[in-house]
């Protein structure tokens, strides 16, 4: 079922299982015929009357493609390398711009954890490389359209078969695309807007195109990277592999440990999908861990190094403001966001500005450069629902909303981070206000989690609340794991973490009106109630997770074609009982006119078979 | 920590450990002076500054109470025995009324599972012994007193400390309250309108009274019993004891296997909380699993049996009428109620309407004798995102508002059974017609599961519903475990189910407005911030699991006082900087003259400190 091959010698570790009954496709572009977008065709009801291929939308990359040969020491194709220099408006770097990446890279000591040398690329002088720059000039790039191919599943297949689609559409969101049918002149008007965002560093030509927006499959992001732990660099691009396996879209890599360059190079280098970071990070580790000796000259060259490495949005907490920390002081939790409070601890320390304010159109000048993405990070977001939607918020939102239109006079894609720790009957306001204060920007929320009550199940107290946000609006939902407030999450805990995302996301884009969505949750219905068990197990989210469960109670091959679970048991499945109706009694039509029949007979005869209850 | 003793010989499969920190209290009525309210009181900061002495609400019953000795062949202490006598309206019946109860329990072979003999209660001749008779007679009853303490959890006590409480509280429900204090004469009118339901089987004195409306706390329900797989008596019992220990309000008891009488027995004696079935089950047992041998007699039996052991709601599928069943035949997944099929099969093979239906009243007049509650079955409720909300599932919903009105005529509490498989959009129109249709009636909703693509983790697709259409007003939701769809549920998977059900009722709670539940956050939230990890642990819904993350990557006693976890490590803790900060620059006060004094510098020097980025 599960093929696994072609994978290079001692690399074992990494994930290379394709998916069960399921073939990579690739979708060829028409505007570029260089686009060939990957997606995963599940085989349903294969041997049977109505097989279908299913295309969903994959997020595994390569490693799903048993065709494809991989060797994480030479990283993956570089399917965006061609469009990229075709722009003509780019060059490439003698060495790394960064001062810190050039010692790094010239350590003789980490010479073993080095990637083959590669030299960066950035933009020719004057120029801007940013998909939203591109946009605005009218530029429908490759980009454009395999995001718009990619988020269409091959649904225009399936309008033939309209018995598969629900008869209740979602709120739909698409009200200018016929059928639901995204276009690549839509995605290029979304993105020159800024409601949506393209994150497609030029350094990161492994990446497969992907949207961000209100208007889009609502998308979820999960984090790796280690703090105290140390973990190989095998196991950190194992970890991406497996994230993006189960469904993240894109991938924040907030290690703060040792060797952290040369892990980013790894991981960026191996990653399928695009890669998030938090800059600040490294930089205070630069300064040996204390905010106070922060400057702009060492976060300046963080965010060059990252950039050439093709880091392809950066969270920056430009919104942390001086005037704004006293109102944290009597929340509950005070300031919960990592960067948040050390630009806190560097504005009192040092009584100024916070620089990422200051600074902020040297830092446009610079993404630009790259196509880095801004995700303005909530630095002040709530930690706690006592906390919730207070001043601190959304002074602070108000401060994104001013920086977004200053990103935007530079052609720098934004999104906006979010709360945090929301209960449910504020939730909406999060939204509205950040739509209307930043314009659309997309907004990219941490859950939010609907109580505090439930460290160990954080990945379900914020799926109830992603899902609801992701519903109302929001296009990215950055996943929380059963671990958060309690330590380090491990693979398991990362998986967890996504398929709680997925569901979240899935459950928004039903509710949205995706009918690419709606149609997965017909097929698999449908799968069920024909009890095509591997067909459900195919279907569903983790299939692995879906058998073993099954199996569990009735492993036999034979339960896999049998009419109940264990659940029930044969006697009481209710389904099969419902076939039996529908096969003793037949059709809609047939049972109706049944009835009508008996309904004469008992009239003629004078009986009176709807006795009232209440008679 | 955890104490665990006072166990009889033999039953160390009965988990009796109490909860770290915590202590068992009895709460003395007003009222009625025999009323003492259990609740678990969690001792937090307890050796530091700020003890407190929380007091949460518990449906743990006896077992968690170190002091009381307990032996499952005797079960629970009877503490409502003295208030049902006293009323005076009972009389202890000879043997049992069934005949079918009465054949098992003379069956040589099963005396060795046979409970210790015990005379069955009802009402005498022309009496009606429901708790809405007595509420809308203007009697307020033991069981409406220990309600109303049970729900304040002690609220009262903590008004003088503010600080504690929101300040942005939820969509209150208890505009009549003042405070949001439960009155026990505002428990008495809810319950005689049909807002409410105290579940109180005459037959269940063991069990401890709750109520369910939609203006009280949000309750869970978890499912028990065993189909194909054969489970001694004690696990079952065991499997009631675990569900309630974490926050099963009510169980349902859904055996479908051999010796479903002896082994219903059992757990009844030994449940704290009051018990729910579906009849239908067990008279589909007694007519050896063939639907169309069903008849009035056989479930009449059953429902006395039933009743007379101590079930304190019944699901009956009396909606399900000849002329819906068409409805059904082009659905994506037909009927997926048990219930729901069998009566549906039965209609349909005699040509009849459903008996449950014909015979209501008939049903009503036995349920008064011992205070059994309707749960009236959805037995057309949609089984996947595409038959959501259709013609179907609302003319069943139209039959049960006709039915709750029969029902309160004969003064029999009702509740209503809901969906099933909703997507997020259309589950509030589900609350308001339930709401406008029953006239107010207790919701009582199987999740809704929010998608159908997640099978192994619909605990989760399903607490996102649940938690919104508790929000909305549902009163109780069924909980869903991981195994749905695919087999029967372990021990594990009830722990699972039941913990994600009391994260969605929870956060219903806060969004409602219920201050206790806010309370509860608060003070977690509290002891995170201030690093109180053990505090954090004991306030969880589930201290184990808390307990067990944390140690994974911390395991020593150390990392209990250390002011951060492995997630973030020491350098970057959050919480850690904004302490720092607090410590270092004071109150919210000071900071904010410190800013002033400052800034004043600043101007009195020309200097301009706010710079602004886009200047």
């Amino acid at each position: 079922m599960a093929k696994k091959n072609n994978i290079s010698k001692n690399q074992e570790f990494i994930t290379r299982d394709s998916f069960p009954d399921s073939k990579k496709i690739y979708v060829n572009g028409e505007i570029h015929k260089s686009v060939k977008v990957a997606m995963r065709e599940i085989h349903v009801d294969k041997n049977g009357k109505n097989p279908v291929r299913y295309p969903t939308y994959d997020t595994s990359g390569p490693y799903t493609d048993p065709d494809i040969e991989l060797d994480i020491t030479k990283g993956l194709p570089k399917i965006r390398e061609e469009w990229i220099l075709e722009r003509d408006d780019v060059e490439i770097a003698g060495e790394f711009s960064s001062t810190f990446a050039n010692m790094e890279r010239k350590k003789q000591e980490l010479i073993p954890l080095k990637f083959i040398n590669r030299k960066p690329l950035v933009a020719k002088s004057g120029e801007n490389v940013s998909q939203m720059h591109y946009a605005k000039k009218g530029i429908v790039t490759p980009e454009m359209e395999y995001v718009a191919i990619r988020e269409n599943q091959k649904i225009q297949e399936f309008f033939n078969d309209r018995d598969l689609f629900s008869n209740h559409p979602g709120e739909q969101f698409y009200s200018e695309l016929p059928d639901g049918v995204v276009t690549p002149e839509f995605v290029r008007s979304e993105v020159a807007s800024g409601r949506a965002i393209i994150p497609s560093n030029i350094n990161h030509p492994e990446s497969e195109p992907m949207i961000i927006g209100s208007n889009f499959l609502v998308k979820i992001n999960a984090n790796i990277g280690n703090s105290a732990v140390t973990s190989s660099i095998g196991e950190e691009v194992e970890k991406a592999v497996w994230a993006c396996r189960w469904g993240a879209d894109t991938i924040m890599d907030l290690s703060t440990g040792a060797n952290i360059h040369h892990t980013r190079e790894w991981i960026i280098r191996n990653s399928p999908v695009p890669i998030g970071t938090v800059p600040i990070y490294q930089a205070l580790e630069k300064v040996n861990g204390v905010p106070e000796d922060l400057d702009w000259d060492v976060f300046k060259d963080t965010l060059i190094e990252q950039a050439e490495q093709g880091v392809s949005y950066f969270t920056i907490h430009a919104g942390v403001l001086l005037r704004y920390i006293p109102m944290t002081v009597q929340r509950r939790t005070g300031i919960v966001s990592r960067g948040g409070s050390i630009m806190a601890k560097w504005c009192l320390s040092h009584h100024k500005e916070n620089f990422l304010y200051t600074k902020f159109e040297e830092i446009c000048d610079l993404m630009k450069k790259y196509d880095v993405a801004f995700s303005l990070g909530d630095g002040l977001r709530p930690g706690s629902i006592y906390d919730a939607n207070d001043e601190a918020q959304f002074a602070e939102l108000d401060t994104l909303g001013e920086l977004t239109k200053i990103a935007w006079n530079h052609d720098i894609q934004v999104m906006i981070e979010g709360p945090g720790h929301v209960p449910m009957q504020m939730i909406k306001e999060n939204m509205l206000k950040e739509n209307k204060i930043c314009e659309g920007a997309p907004f990219y929320t941490l859950g939010p989690l609907t109580t505090d009550v439930a460290p160990g199940y954080d990945h379900i107290t914020s799926a109830i609340g992603a899902a609801m946000i992701g519903w109302y609006g929001t296009s990215m939902l950055c996943y929380v794991t059963p671990k958060e407030h309690l330590g380090l999450p491990n693979k398991d805990d990362v998986k967890t973490g996504v398929i709680s995302y997925k569901i979240a996301a899935h459950a928004a884009n039903l509710a949205k009106g995706h009918i690419t969505s709606q149609l997965r949750d017909n097929l698999l219905s449908k799968a069920r109630f024909e009890f095509r068990w591997e067909d459900q197990f195919n279907l569903s989210l983790d299939p692995d997770t879906a058998r073993l469960f099954h199996d569990e109670t009735l492993p036999s091959q034979n339960a896999k074609v049998a009419h109940f679970c264990s659940m029930c048991g044969p006697k009481f499945c209710s389904m099969k009982i419902t076939q039996d109706i529908i096969k003793e009694f037949g059709s809609k039509d047939e049972i109706n006119s049944e009835l009508k029949k008996k309904a004469k007979e008992f009239k003629d005869a004078g009986g009176d078979i709807y006795i009232k209850a209440n008679s």
